[in-house]
């Protein structure tokens, strides 16, 4: 390449700049008719009238609820037809806006936009230098940083892996404060039970100011059903805590296809309904207008073992649909990503991975939750399947940034000027477009054979092994003002002297 | 278990029935507007008015063109605006039927349906046994009868590898009667040159009948363009071979993004529509209503090395427009599947594999060629991967399937008689249900950790290492009548002895 050229091509290199949240400009995926869905619909209101759904430990739901006019049996509660539907409806916001410290960072949730969270929730980490380990505070606080560093991550997320050195009961509080102290990007608040969930919200008014805590969604909170049909005193806890806040709460159920639901599609696509619906209503009841999400977890099991399966054709077609089902509710679609069973950041955890998320992503999702580095069904964060699913998501950022049907783009100029026979590669056009038209992942290996192997020849997971230390390395501290910081840090310090340790929830 | 469940089971367990090609209920997925799809379009035709493309080599196809009164200038063709279209809209039919030797395997090409074909082209193959090495005829036998075992294959396809241990010249002969003598589903004709295409259709013959041949489509033929706007007379002069003899051809434009058609999307797709309808359109010149597709094998290029790049979200973007603008052509709509950058069966392999088949499909492609094993650009069949990308083609399938709505998938029975915080593991429903319910693939690994490790802790690609052994090791040969198979191998000596062996086309 000539000096004359190589001036051309940086001239024209454009400053990436970073979207704080995804803004698809491709539609989604639609899986039922019409028919389908209405008869989904009416069989969920079925459930919720003649079945009903359980509030266990929690007096003050079902007093929410008889309150309202619902049917109590006992913890057993049953709605009208359409109660559920009518009541999420009329005070449900279709979209908000979660800050985060870094105001740049701050993400919509709703409509067109879709938010990209890391892995949640594994007791394990996994790299290929150490193997398969217990999560330790130290790959917590790794993990966060190493998040940060990934353009295309737009949340810090919540549990990144479970950092079980630290006691477990007070473990959430340090989890919070690594988030606050190493990313600038929004993040969630504890998900289990009343006294945590306030912890969250506390540590969120020293981070971002009471008022502003008291007028804006500044943590994001998951609440998983007990599926069937049942709702415990851990989860109705939290979730009534962020309501009551205006705090953001995913309604989840999470299913097991043959175990936690039906084994059929269509009957666990109405009980994920059924279960969403009395869940976003308890939200509503507590403070209308109070910012929900439908959220779907449905996954799949292996008929051999019972083993939780992903990346299946099922959990596909269920996330299609729940997106279809959630914008009739008009509420926001949160959901899951990159989910493997795999144990190795091998070529099942990209099939598996990779349908995943693009299912989620064609379901018109809002937010997704373990949209990288998510192994062996959720007990294993792994360091290299995470950089290899951050070029995946990526690609889809790319993706449905959709077609640019610019003067520029269309290049007629350039197709008439090269002519039939030869090629583009030294068209002042290509050279105009060279940095911007085409994504480039970090971790795909595009080489011959032959430079390939002088190269080592080492696989994707080999590649991506290299490439997180490098990423780490490179972190850098967004800084976090000493004053809150410090008030953090006594809060922490207070809350943890307040009960001895203990190593159970 | 207990005896009476296993019992129980086992009654219920259906007998597997093959489809012969997948029919979508799942639509396809629109990427650009009506306002879009007209800009491209009008691009396509000023391209073919203004610069217009050349036929090279072959005075005959000039003539073609001059007698439909096209503006011919040397082997430069320009076409009236809209002249391609109308053309091709008048004749060209929307759907037909590719027969198989065994009727049950015959495939419908067009429409909701999808047929899946097999790598072609590699000169390269690698199992994890021998590592990478020149493709013999040997692996061509051993790939035809290892896609006969695989289910969700639909076609034997073309050049499954090329076995570089036989002459180039007449090595074609060996592969058709491979693909006849060893599977019986349908197959691919010879593509580079009159006269092998010639030898293709008379080895159908043999094989079909002279009449069915003449009647009915037996072989399929893909015709790439040399982008940017050239035919030689290679693809010319087996186009019109099988064009005359009314079977199908995929009129497919090959490119590379920034080197064959310009570095943006836009351009490259009015450049695709323009080449495809020209092509097309000689196909219905030469024979109207012959069944032909439009095609797209529109890659994207490393911007560093030049290197072609797969599974990028700029391919996907443009084979999804590809679909809606074949739809506007109403002509069946060809493609290409699991295609990979990657030197081995890695995870890079699954990753840009499984977005790229899942963007076929979502684009509502007709046919796929290379939906298995297709590694390293091009140049390497996979046993390995073969056998993951069949996992995802039987995940498509089910997939496609959509969601059933019948009573039994309901499921509300079930939901009533479980009740809140009960499981399904052990319910009639379940159980009626547990062998039809959800797909099973062969090679994901849904283990836990400890019985994953206990087995040898193999990662996809060993698995996949033993399955294509056992495959192989099971092949049912479907037998050939022993007169045909001697006539063939007559006709193959005959036309071996008319000219010397050389190692060139």
């Amino acid at each position: 390449m000539t000096r004359q050229r190589r001036k051309h091509q940086t001239k024209h290199r454009p400053k990436q700049v970073r979207k704080p949240y995804i803004d698809r400009k491709i539609g989604a995926l639609p899986v039922l008719s019409e028919e389908g869905l209405e008869l989904i619909e009416a069989n969920a209101d079925r459930i919720l009238a003649e079945v009903g759904m359980e509030f266990r430990d929690d007096p003050e739901i079902i007093a929410i609820f008889a309150e309202a006019g619902c049917d109590i049996d006992g913890e057993r509660v049953r709605f009208a037809p359409g109660f559920c539907r009518k009541t999420i409806q009329a005070t449900a916001p279709a979209e908000f806006t979660q800050a985060a410290r870094n105001p740049e960072n701050s993400v919509r949730i709703g409509g067109n936009a879709t938010v990209l969270c890391p892995s949640w929730g594994p007791p394990f980490v996994h790299d290929e230098d150490q193997g398969r380990r217990y999560a330790t505070h130290h790959d917590f606080i790794n993990l966060v940083k190493l998040h940060q560093t990934i353009p295309y991550l737009h949340h810090s997320g919540g549990v990144v892996c479970e950092p079980v050195d630290l006691p477990a009961n007070k473990r959430h509080l340090d989890m919070l404060y690594a988030h606050i102290r190493w990313s600038d990007r929004p993040f969630m608040g504890a998900f289990i039970g009343a006294e945590r969930a306030g912890h969250a919200l506390d540590m969120a008014r020293i981070l971002f100011g009471r008022d502003m805590v008291d007028t804006s969604p500044v943590l994001y909170c998951v609440s998983n059903t007990n599926a069937p049909l049942v709702m415990d005193a851990h989860m109705s806890g939290a979730l009534k805590t962020y309501a009551r806040a205006g705090q953001p709460v995913a309604c989840t159920p999470w299913t097991l296809t043959g175990a936690m639901s039906p084994a059929t599609i269509a009957g666990t696509l109405a009980q994920v309904l059924a279960e969403a619906m009395a869940s976003l209503t308890l939200v509503q009841l507590i403070k209308p207008g109070a910012p929900c999400l439908m959220g779907s977890f449905a996954s799949t099991m292996s008929m051999q073992s019972g083993a939780p399966t992903f990346g299946t054709p099922e959990a596909g077609q269920m996330i299609l649909a729940a997106g279809q089902l959630a914008r009739r509710l008009a509420v926001p679609l949160h959901t899951v990503g990159t989910l493997s069973a795999s144990k190795r950041s091998d070529a099942q955890s990209q099939q598996e991975g990779t349908w995943g998320l693009l299912m989620s992503l064609f379901a018109g999702a809002n937010l997704i939750n373990h949209a990288t580095g998510w192994l062996e069904g959720g007990l294993v964060t792994s360091f290299e399947k995470t950089m290899m699913d951050a070029d995946l998501c990526g690609k889809i950022s790319r993706f449905f940034e959709g077609i640019d049907l610019s003067e520029n783009a269309q290049a007629m100029d350039a197709i008439a000027a090269t002519g039939p026979g030869q090629h583009f590669l030294g068209s002042d056009h290509t050279l105009a477009n060279f940095y911007s038209a085409l994504f480039r992942p970090d971790l795909a290996d595009n080489n011959s054979f032959e430079q390939w192997s002088s190269e080592g020849g080492l696989d994707m997971t080999q590649r991506a092994n290299a490439l997180w230390k490098e990423r780490l390395e490179a972190y850098q501290d967004p800084g976090l003002d000493p004053a809150i910081d410090e008030e953090l840090q006594a809060y922490i310090r207070q809350k943890k002297e307040e009960k001895p340790d203990a190593d159970f929830f």
